[in-house]
């Protein structure tokens, strides 16, 4: 693998993707111009394959007629959205005590993002949140966005290639799958808490997108330095590189040096939107004893993380005291770290969880900024043999309540999830969340499925997430090869991120997605038709499926052979049917006709030509 | 990774896995010692932990007590048994053509295994299969070995750790799986046709194992040379390097050079048994051309097999005439190799498929030697859009037929499966299975549960194959990274077997296979214990778990810390949680007296001992 290479002079990734060129769909507005990627094909007979355009999470790093500076960050694509709707303002200063202090501290100088903008909030009495917008009628452009983006111009690579179009109806568990998605369909399920567009005002340079049951199946990558290594510019790269190969949102989990700072980089260069777990800085700020945490101090913590653009939060207010010593029964306890965290300072204080007793302060600052809420699931399982327990459940009661309380506010809402599950136990953690939670978005970790295979536990979480993802999960945080064992690298986070997008497309094709199946479709065609570079080009990852298929038949001329080194010339069955498909067209062949007498000689007749059948 | 380098001076890798001991468990006579892997674990304080035994597919070559010499091949560990039996005889030529004019071939000298045994065959009149046995209600060695080999020795690991014994009941969908496995319940599983021992009479080499819904889901891993790459001797190894990560069987697919010399080696070495696809030879003995195969060039392919050892055929008599033209219909055809070259071969002399009118000559000779047959779905789909179409399940119901033939002269069967699914249409493809082939063993490739990520087919397979495990699937064929790109190398199969296994033991949760979570929950007792090297030595691919530690914290004091790099020292959750269960378990807390107002005191008197809590 030579990924790590590929950087520019200023070490971010910009390579556009091979025969792939960035467009741009236009809404009903200029300023609304859908980013997407058009693959092309190499010309074969039929009329298909004109066009596969795909989803696309890169941003503009991928678009060569883009200039991009991360010293300046990305273009803000939402400002003119933000500010016409004339409910925001912008501040004279930052609200947080340690924003302030930060931006005061000359040691940080030479690691500050060079222009810091001062915050927008919502106008006093204002709510500036995608679902209070919705509630409210109005489809605002981020709405208009998604629709488009949803589509990925399904209707019109259906009229140039209809024999790609077909598809399987799919299983959808009662989730609603429009055969195309329209502005007026997203707000409704944006006002029935159905799905979010995490879209913090602050993070103008945000494409947007949406997470929900009823679209396309989300995947998340974590990113973020740890006590023990990375630095700025590697945690900046990861998160390029990480929506370079599909992540639809990033988190930034770092808990080392520097964390403010590090932050403003990835805000200011993410055309994804960035979640956080805010309780990670704020024990920071209390020297890394969770019993030193406060309310304070950790609102503190919010504003600071609202004013620079953080889209989406994961606050774990449902490890409630009451349920913490039931963790004393499990084999593996409290493995979420918040969730541990906020557990000793429980016990610690022998106190009610200070998140749950201030939700509601969490929720209407929240509103101000449109700061999403990802209600944290602090008890997830971390075994098999704690799966589905009383914590868990109970937790789970309990962030159903914390979302009507924010709902009640017009407060974006999803819910994390598990953990380590075994399959059978994964649908009662859907049936119940969607019960439980009021059908607010789903969020889960995997689940990972079984626990004996470290360092392969991206696999063995993909096989819970995609099945989670069929059943309704609306978004996937991935699992990298390194989970329980270390920090992952460039490789790793590059392994977690397509190994997710398999999973998640996989759920999208089983609930019968309607724009899932094209691209299986037209992969599968260009393999059948050796079209191998259009294979290549149509993969989630084009360099590693021509790397692959190089290291035994590294010619340029085996890029047209009608066989590979699977299998070698006389025994590819691709070649054989091929054949066989042509002869059976040829011919007509009829069920009626094939089985009787007359063939005879129409077989003589094949044998004769020699038993080559496309000529 | 440093795989390649594990070999010993003959080039065969024979390091025993770390901290591991292969024992023998005693049956009911000296001469039944079932081979397992015992994994010591270190000191903990509780009596837990004392016990762990897996699987072990390995064979003798990870005990460094048993010498090995390729040249001789492993030790009969079923001879007497075989021959005790007193109906087959030692035949004084080998009865194909090919084998003798091979045998004498000047050519192949050096090529040529050294030691060639005259074959064993059924006396006439006589049937060798465990299927006929069984029948008769003899539970023969093999029987009872492998009872004892599903067990895993769970009664005594339970006795010692009862806490590592507890497990959720699973879901079965109907299977049939006993707390322990009696010979007993094997006999009656085989003589109904909804087990299989794999066991030719000329492999006395194999260490008994079972193939059957109601046992642990096993895997298959595919090895073979193709006319563009590898030799005899890295076929070999690659045998003895799939076994050695967990292939329950292993298939020599090779297509290229001398083919049955390059067998003879393998099974001579193999103590798993090793099944084929007898049409690849044939086709090379056709000089490549399907339409030169012929019934009797295939019959002495065949005999040529069951004389070597081959212990199970995969056989696609279900190719038949009628079908074929349907496939024009699909986007991708036939992509079963076998499939399409019976498909030209019928097309080409307009008859009916001479494995199926032959169907009842191929079973008596299975008979005579004990290969089980694996009828193979040639008409797989190979792409999403052609899953479970009309070829599929036409083909399945001319299986399902076969079957009964094959069990009216007590021949051993399964029955191959797709192929590329998407996950809502698995289910069908299982439901369907046991209806219309009786509950025959269901061995299927994946399935493939997208089409769009060449290079990580291991992983979109996965997702689908501990679907299908879980839902009755008996044995799971591999797929490597390299699907549809390569032939796979050395490290492409470790990937694939270990990724099967994972995805095997997913399904044995699910189902609630009673030995399957015990190793699971030791795994993560030691992961909660900050019991590293035990962690790795538990896991599936101990080598890889501790290479991925030691990338960010190689020191050998890193594997006593209460962290790893993944969040560091003060960010571990599974270390808080340490101090939360130790607080809970000495304060004797339960629910009453933790939110009772008495609990302010003990907190007091918790943060004044430094809130440090394991002490």
């Amino acid at each position: 693998m030579n990924d790590f290479k590929r950087k520019t002079p200023q070490g971010i990734t910009r390579e556009p993707f091979p025969a792939s060129k960035k467009i741009y769909v236009s809404g009903s507005r200029p300023d609304i111009r859908v980013a997407m990627r058009a693959i092309s094909l190499t010309q074969t007979s039929g009329a298909a394959n004109l066009l596969v355009t795909v989803y696309d999470t890169s941003g503009p790093f991928t678009d060569p007629e883009v200039e991009i500076d991360i010293n300046q960050g990305l273009t803000p694509l939402r400002q003119t959205w933000i500010e016409e709707r004339g409910d925001v303002e912008r501040l004279q200063a930052f609200t947080s005590d340690f924003s302030k202090a930060s931006l005061k501290d000359p040691a940080k100088d030479s690691l500050r993002f060079p222009k810091i903008n001062l915050p927008l909030k919502a106008k006093p009495g204002k709510n500036v949140s995608q679902m209070h917008y919705a509630r409210q009628g109005i489809i605002t452009p981020e709405m208009e966005y998604v629709a488009i983006r949803e589509n990925q111009q399904i209707e019109e690579m259906s009229r140039l290639s209809p024999e790609l179009a077909k598809r399987h109806r799919g299983e959808s568990f009662g989730a609603n799958l429009p055969d195309l998605i329209t502005p007026e369909f997203v707000r409704q399920e944006i006002a029935a808490g159905r799905a979010v567009i995490p879209a913090n005002i602050n993070h103008p340079e945000s494409e947007p997108m949406i997470i929900g049951r009823n679209f396309l199946v989300k995947i998340n990558a974590n990113i973020g330095n740890s006590a023990l290594g990375s630095s700025i510019d590697e945690e900046v790269e990861k998160s390029v590189w990480a929506f370079r190969w599909g992540a639809d949102t990033v988190m930034d989990l770092s808990t080392g040096k520097n964390i403010h700072e590090t932050r403003e980089w990835i805000i200011r260069n993410s055309p994804v939107p960035i979640g956080t777990v805010p309780i990670y800085q704020a024990l920071e700020k209390a020297g890394g004893r969770p019993e030193d945490l406060s309310w304070e101090l950790f609102r503190d913590t919010l504003i600071e993380q609202c004013e620079q653009g953080v889209d989406y939060f994961t606050i774990h207010a449902g490890v409630r005291l009451g349920f913490i010593h039931h963790s004393a029964q499990r084999l593996t306890g409290i493995v979420s770290r918040g969730g541990a965290m906020l557990a000793k300072w429980c016990l610690a204080h022998h106190e009610e969880n200070f998140l749950y007793t201030h939700f509601e302060e969490i929720v209407a600052l929240c509103a101000q900024y449109d700061v999403g809420l990802s209600l944290g699931d602090g008890f997830r399982p971390g075994c098999i043999a704690d799966a589905n327990d009383f914590c868990q459940m109970a937790e789970l009661k309990t962030l159903g309540e914390l979302t009507l309380k924010a709902w009640e506010k017009d407060v974006q809402v999803f819910i994390e999830g598990p953990g380590h599950v075994p399959m059978n136990l994964i649908k009662e953690n859907m049936e119940e969340q969607l019960k439980l939670c009021h059908e607010a978005p789903f969020y889960t970790l995997g689940p990972l499925t079984t626990d004996i295979a470290p360092g392969y536990d991206h696999i063995t979480s993909a096989i819970g997430a995609a099945q989670i993802g069929w059943y309704g999960t609306a978004m996937l945080c991935y699992v990298t090869p390194k989970e329980h064992l270390g920090l992952p690298d460039r490789q790793d986070v590059k392994e977690g991120v397509i190994t997710y997008k398999l999973a998640a497309h996989a759920a999208d094709l089983a609930k019968g997605h309607p724009a899932a199946q094209f691209r299986d479709n037209a992969l599968s065609k260009a393999r059948f038709e050796f079209r191998w570079l259009d294979q290549f080009h149509l993969s989630l990852d084009p360099e590693r499926a021509l790397e692959f298929h190089d290291e035994t038949l590294p010619a340029e001329g085996a890029k047209l052979a009608h066989f590979c080194s699977m299998c070698g010339p006389k025994f590819c069955s691709m070649k054989i049917s091929e054949d066989v498909k042509a002869y059976a067209e040829e011919k007509r062949l009829d069920e009626a006709n094939a089985l009787g007498e007359g063939m005879k000689e129409k077989s003589e007749e094949f044998k004769a030509k020699g038993a080559k059948l496309y000529q």
